[in-house]
């Protein structure tokens, strides 16, 4: 059984290469490699596998997902430049891929082992990531 | 191949374990506990995997499967209280999660075996279940 | 200039005349009537109306209409069975216009008199009703 | 790791089985089998499956993903009669399911052999089928 | 008070212009005067505004509603070819602007004079007609 | 007679007044007001009211609203920062309200004078702005 919780977040980045030229930049990235960054509501997909809890119903309480993907993840990169002000990409381009990659990894610790856990990461309606941990 | 009929009902619902108190139920369950029942627009995708009939270009006729999902589910469930009106909810509580599972149960033997069912439950526009079996 | 803040709730209602007998409410009002309830993820646009503050750039702040909305509607009709728990609907029967017009009192007397306001409220995907004083 | 690219296409089509009357295909395909044609605006998700570059953090570039769609398949049929206007429709009934598969095998050559790849196809809001190659 | 109903159909169309050469057909069309058709999932709104019926809370009955809506337009334009299965397009190019007025003809003397009408109609996520009586 | 045409463009944004103290804008602007940026796929609706052309029944041709909203709106404002990249903001704060009048100028005077026009912008799923000119 599988439950997801959908969050968002409005954030500016840039996709840049560090050691590459501007003009490779702009080559390899296009518009996305604008200087002074653009933006996206990014559209969070956190999806949690596991058994049902016999008790209560739940694969997780879908309320705790929520905090933990808000505290962890949501809270931190609305409103934010990813490149400058998360951490997680200063030496990671912030791609749709790596966004997930990041996002995953930051999850995955603070789950259960006993949960397979999926990220799927909306950039734009028509630009869509997922991640599930090989 | 898979393919996909996607319904919808709206229903009200109560979280509720018996056996434990109100005060435990809305402890667990929060304000989805409300004794006088809330209630949703459910979003209930219903997805058959199997080959194609190469005489039609079907993996099952999608007008059927609309009719096999209202006439065994959302006819049923629609407009209806989950835990008063519909017996499958008398011992099991209507968790995302288990209206799901519940689903994939009437549907199952409904079905001709080769087919694989998978049932995808939106009980709002953030909080989605889904079960293949096991 | 119009500016608009969508929210969500969801809830429990029944479509009932009180003075009618049961077959009378169902003649009129069909599986809505169901006395033991069914329910809805409502979906509620308030639009403001009015010159843009010069010195902000706003009609009005949307963080504060947000919380005007939620303090005064939203949180409280959230997870709530209309006809039971909100004393708005103890004599006024809770259909998509009624919601409407009663969450559209409820928000006139918070606004400033600067204002227009209107109410769009979806019911479902397919049933709407909006409101905008007379 | 996947990405998606979503693209659209708005087409006619009939469903139509050569060498059977018009009788016993309006017996087995309904009202979709009306010889005067109707149409749909499909919405194409084309999923790819691989690792990510590390030098551009894509698994693969998005915007050559979308000419790629774009170039071998929704420019094409865009605008078009299934039926008449695309020769990949000659043999093959248009059904949701006949479509995904044509149009993974057309984009299955032109991927690189590394990628696993994912179609999915909406006919309409309701009707989905999804191929990924047995 | 306004409340709306949404419904939808599918259908083929060509815009073509009787009169003009293909060449001129094509010119000013472009694609969409493919003569072999393509197609839409139109979504059409339909708008009753009125005032509430302190009997039932109803501006009007959207059971009702729906039932006129599907009775007089989208059960005939479903899954037909707009050019040349339905009269109305006989001498009247089918645009999206041509479509709703002529949906707007039929519901206005269907519905009570005591209200006003209004018809939205999308033909893509992207192009939208709205008519509402001069 | 009104029809639109929808576009997005994906742009960073600081809300932030000249003049006031970075704590004034965080006061007022929240974390709105972020000096490295954020940003957001915005959604506008470009709305063209008028009469039919009898010749074609377009009250305008879509595809050149689309071009006109793309050269002079989308091309320019999509992969940008809204306050660095684009003039029009150097001295306007870029709230959604500004940004709707803004855009609403510049098409204003591309449309002829027998138009009505009004813009629409979501910022978010929402926070929404609209102008019609006064």
């Amino acid at each position: 059984m599988k439950v997801c919780r959908r969050e968002t977040f409005n954030a500016a980045h840039r996709l840049f290469k560090e050691g590459w030229s501007d003009e490779k930049n702009e080559e390899v990235f296009g518009k996305c490699s604008n200087p002074n960054y653009h933006g996206h509501n990014y559209v969070l997909e956190t999806w949690v596998e596991g058994p049902i809890d016999p008790e209560t119903g739940y694969v997780i309480d879908l309320k705790k997902l929520k905090e933990l993907v808000r505290g962890e993840v949501t809270d931190r990169f609305d409103h934010a430049n990813l490149n400058l002000d998360c951490p997680e990409f200063k030496n990671i381009n912030p791609t749709c891929e790596n966004i997930a990659l990041v996002i995953w990894n930051i999850l995955r610790v603070k789950l259960d082992e006993k949960y397979k856990l999926t990220v799927r990461l909306w950039e734009t309606e028509n630009n869509v990531s997922e991640y599930s941990g090989e």
